[in-house]
Order: structure tokens, then C-alpha cells, then sequence
């Protein structure tokens, strides 16, 4: 018998830019013990990693041992999956290319693999969530920028070097919006936390009625959100033109991929029909008439608290099939 | 012995609006015999496909055999591979929904598979071509229409329904001109046959300086080449404004896929640096980062008269894999 075969355990590991997330979880995606600290503590990737290491060491062996373990995934922003590296991210203390699967798998002595939070969320929601079951799908990242990550075949669409899935960083406004990229009139210009406050400020500049926006000092996505349920018309135009925005860029994706479902996740999503009805309106107004009426636009079922860390265990089943850092 | 194994040749065809092509090819890609014949002749879909299933059949019989015959693949514009339909298609005789490669089974008794041009092409250039060995690559077809095809993990990306590639409808100008499919703005409504055709006019009459445009009644993409050749200047620039708007929407999907190369294929590309320099400067201003300088921009080196016929033979052997018509 492979000895595989005997171990039925993972470990999901979610690196958040504030708080890391760690926990052994089983093949049914049962969170049988988990952990948190805080990863800016650690300013050192070295540090971090030697920390993170060993604390998954100490949780798997008062959970069932190392023997247990098969290995580890890592969500992990800017992560490429087929390098194993974080690469360059803009968002993470720890600046340049970090080998960071093997540097956790030379500490650990477990196969590890990384990939970036679509993609992990992509395999969750494949194997626990709302996209179970389908093959071709995408999952859409709304939160600080504007992620994706591609479903073909049943199998993640990678690219050739890893960077598939750049939805964010295609041109929806020809001359428009300054990018964070350096390019302008990008998608996640106009569709990610920072787009967003972007298009409220606009919009108050742009108007003269009264907002409870002009009031607030430190807007965010989600004060915007409530003002809504409030009945400000402002802040539902800032959503409603967030999402038409969306709708349309998406439309362009479905056309591409003719996916069965595109599935929304982040915080963003959580601000409800204000921003997906005018998705929804925007998409079938805009896509390709061959495939209208066929795209489910889902959101996310898994939980906040767990959901990248419930992707990151599927990941470290599939280590094996992707031929990864055995 | 699997039969299979024996039967060491396949049928490939190309339906074009004009003319159909049908050969015996064998595994290597040789073209053993060929024939064709007038497809316009038969604006009955049942009378074209009784006289293409019988000719086919009598080609086979004197070339090798029926029995040395595996299966016969058909390439035809508006093709669904996963239901082997044509359906719909704009520009064919034939309207609604057509279960060609049903049809051709029955009459011919062998295992039928159906796809559209950039299908087909995207097969022949991943077999005998310039994406021979890539796994993850996109071929563009740029001719009446703007088609497309996606290799994701080694495999056709078709999607959920079949309809895949439509890059032609992205839009790629808010607002901007009426493409054929209701909308507007599309890729394929500067990035085609009639797309450069209107980008010609309406340079002719935003600019007053001297152009052999002018004087030519029936202007064609092939005719406006031969003019940038001959230094004319408005030709020139139809051709660089063609180049750029393409720059721009393959960066756009450079960043979605990430493929190794893209690969530009029908009849347009012919128009050579006029076309390509243009495209290639665009690509690189417009791409995402990450990717620069990444992915390759090839032409097909098939030749025209054979890239899909050999395509279509390619898909032929792949009826297995595919798990399709069997």
C-alpha cells in the first residue's frame, strides 16, 4: 500500500496580510483544529517562515501526529503555484521572489505547495462550495484588488508561467483610470476597495445632493454598504456603477471562457443586490449572444473565517497531480 | 489488437463558404489524395452532405482502403465540437441548427467529429506548427470574422456549452462602432475583413491628403496591402490603426491566459510588418507586467491551402480522446 494512502490529513494554511490561519483539516474539509497569529509581527520572511513552521509542527502533533499529515497548501497573495514562489507582491511585508513552498517544506520535512487566494478559493468551492461538481467555471476575488482564477477542463488554467487569470488587469476604459499596474483603465481600477472609494469620491465631486458620504471621514466598501441599506442615493450609485462596471468586464470573460458559472468571493460581494443586481443587469446586456442566458453568477457559500484555508487543504491533496515538490 | 491500431489514416475536411476540400491523411500529417469541389453548388444542407458523404467514401476506396480509415474530422465556420453541430452560422448557406457531423456518420458509417476554423487551425499548429509542443497557447483567426481558440494544460479549452474563444466579442471600445452581433465595440468590428474595410473609409474622409484608396471602387484588405507597399500612406495607417486595436486586445488576453504564444492565422495576417509591428508595439505598451515580454506573438507557417484540411485531420484521430461520435 502507497503510504499516501494512510495519511488522511492535510494542513490549510491562509496568509493573510494581517493574520495567518493554519489548521489540519481532513479530505471532507472538516477544520479539525486551527490556529491564528499575526503575520505582520514578522517583518522577516525568515522569521516568519521559521515561526509558521513550526507551530504547524506543534498543531498536527497534538492532532493525530505527523504521521498523519500528507502536506501542506499555502494561500498566500502573489503567490505563483508553479514556482512555489511568492513573486513580487505589493501588498505583503516581504518584498522580491520568496521560495517560500521550500523553505516550509525544508523546515517541516512535508511536500508544500502555494498558490495565490482565487486559485485556492477556486479549489474550494470546486470541491465543497457552489461550484461543485462543474468543470469549466471561474471564481472572481473582490476585496483589496481584482483577482480570478480559470476552471478548464475540470483542471486550474495555470498559463505558461503561472499568471493566468489577470481579469483585473484588462482594459475596460481605453485612457481611463490610473492603474496601481502603471497602466490605465484597468478593471480593478474601477472594481476593487480602492475603485470603489474612487468612484465615491467622484461621485460626491460629480454631484451636489446631499450623501451621509460627505459626512464620513475614513469611507470604506462596507460603511458604503450600510449607507445603502440606509436608502443614500449616493452610495447606491456607487455601487450601482461599480457593478455595471463589473458586469461588463465580465461579460468579456464569459465570452472568452463560455465558463458554466463565475463565482463572486471577498468582502465586496457581501455588499449584496446593491452591487449584484447592476452586475447581473450589465452582464446580460453585454455578452455575447451565443452564450446569453447560460452563466450562473454565484457567490460564494463558504465561510469568511475559513474559506482560504479550506482552499488551501484541497490544494495540498492535489500536490500529487500537479506533480509538485515531491 | 485494438482495430483502431490498424487503421493508420484519417479523412479531413474543410468546408469554406466557397469551396470544400476533403483529403486522406495519415498520422504524419501527408496529404495522401485530394479533391474538391464547389460548396455554394449546394445550398441544400442534405443535398451537400449526401454528395460530400459519397465522395469521401469513393476517395477512401481508391486511396488505401476504407478499412485503413479511422475517422473522418470536418472543419466548418459557426461548428459546435461538443454537440457537432453548425449552428447558427452568419455566413454559411445553411441556417438554424445542423447535426452535420451526425449526418456524415450515418451516410459514411465512420466516426465523425465536427469544429469551427480556429478549432481546427489550433490543432494542426499544436501538431505540425508553430505551437508544436506548447501546452498552453492561443491561435487567432483573422479573416471575415475574428475567431479564436484556447489551449489550457495541453487541451482545446471549449467551455461549458462549446463556445469558447470569442475574443472577437470583447469589446474593446465602450460605445464604439456596431459589430455584426448587435453590440457595440467589438474586437471583430475593427479586426476583420469588413472591420478594415471601415477603418480605411473613415480615414479617407477624416483625412484630405492624396491615397490610392480613393481611386479603387471595390477596396480589399489584400488591395490596401499592396498599396502600403507602394508607400501609400492612408494605407499604411489603416493597416497600424488595425495592428494597434489588436495590440490592445491581445493584451487583454495575454493577461487573462497567460499562453506561451499567441498564434495569427487566416487570411489578414499576410499583410505582414505592415500588420504585425503595429500589433507587437501595442501588445507591449498594453500588457500586464507581470507577463511582459513573456509571450511570443507567431504567424502560422501552415500553408493556406492545407492548414485546414490538416487541422481537421488532426481532430480526426482525437474523436477517441474527445469521447465523441463513437
Amino acid at each position: 500500500m502507497d503510504s499516501s494512502q494512510t495519511k488522511k490529513r492535510v494542513v490549510g494554511v491562509d496568509v493573510g496580510m494581517e493574520i495567518t490561519t493554519y489548521a489540519v483539516v481532513d479530505a471532507r474539509g472538516n477544520i479539525l483544529a486551527q490556529e491564528s497569529f499575526s503575520t505582520d509581527a514578522y517583518p522577516n520572511v525568515e522569521s516568519y517562515i521559521a515561526v509558521l513552521s513550526d507551530r504547524i509542527v506543534t498543531l498536527v502533533e497534538a492532532n493525530g501526529g505527523y504521521e498523519s499529515v500528507r502536506s501542506v497548501g499555502v494561500c498566500c497573495p502573489s503567490s505563483n503555484f508553479l514556482t512555489g514562489c511568492i513573486e513580487n507582491s505589493p501588498n505583503m511585508p516581504w518584498k522580491g521572489v520568496i521560495p517560500m513552498a521550500a523553505m516550509m517544506r525544508d523546515r517541516i520535512g512535508l511536500a508544500v505547495a502555494l498558490a495565490n487566494n482565487s486559485q485556492c478559493i477556486a479549489l474550494g468551492e470546486q470541491a465543497f462550495g457552489v461550484a461543485h461538481g462543474m468543470k469549466d467555471f471561474v471564481v472572481i476575488t473582490l476585496g483589496h484588488g481584482l483577482g480570478s482564477c480559470i476552471f478548464s477542463n475540470g483542471k486550474m488554467h495555470l498559463g505558461s508561467k503561472g499568471f493566468a487569470g489577470e481579469i483585473g488587469h484588462t482594459c475596460v476604459v481605453p485612457g481611463g483610470r490610473e492603474c496601481s499596474c502603471g497602466r490605465q483603465g484597468c478593471l480593478e481600477a474601477y472594481c476593487s476597495e480602492r475603485g470603489i472609494l474612487r468612484t465615491a469620491r467622484e461621485l460626491m465631486e460629480e454631484r451636489t445632493e446631499h450623501s451621509m458620504m460627505r459626512q464620513i471621514e475614513q469611507l470604506t466598501p462596507k460603511i458604503i454598504f450600510e449607507l445603502c441599506e440606509m436608502g443614500d442615493a449616493l452610495a447606491i450609485e456607487t455601487y450601482r456603477r461599480t457593478g455595471e462596471m463589473l458586469g461588463r468586464g465580465l461579460a468579456n470573460y464569459a465570452s472568452i471562457l463560455n465558463p458554466e458559472a463565475i463565482v463572486l468571493t471577498g468582502g465586496i460581494p457581501h455588499a449584496g443586490h446593491w452591487l449584484l443586481d447592476p452586475v447581473d443587469k450589465a452582464f446580460e446586456t453585454h455578452v455575447f449572444r451565443n452564450i446569453k442566458g447560460q452563466t450562473k453568477l454565484l457567490v460564494s457559500m463558504l465561510r469568511d473565517g475559513e474559506r482560504d484555508v479550506l482552499g488551501a487543504s484541497v490544494m495540498a491533496w492535489m500536490v500529487k497531480e500537479y506533480s509538485l515538490f515531491l
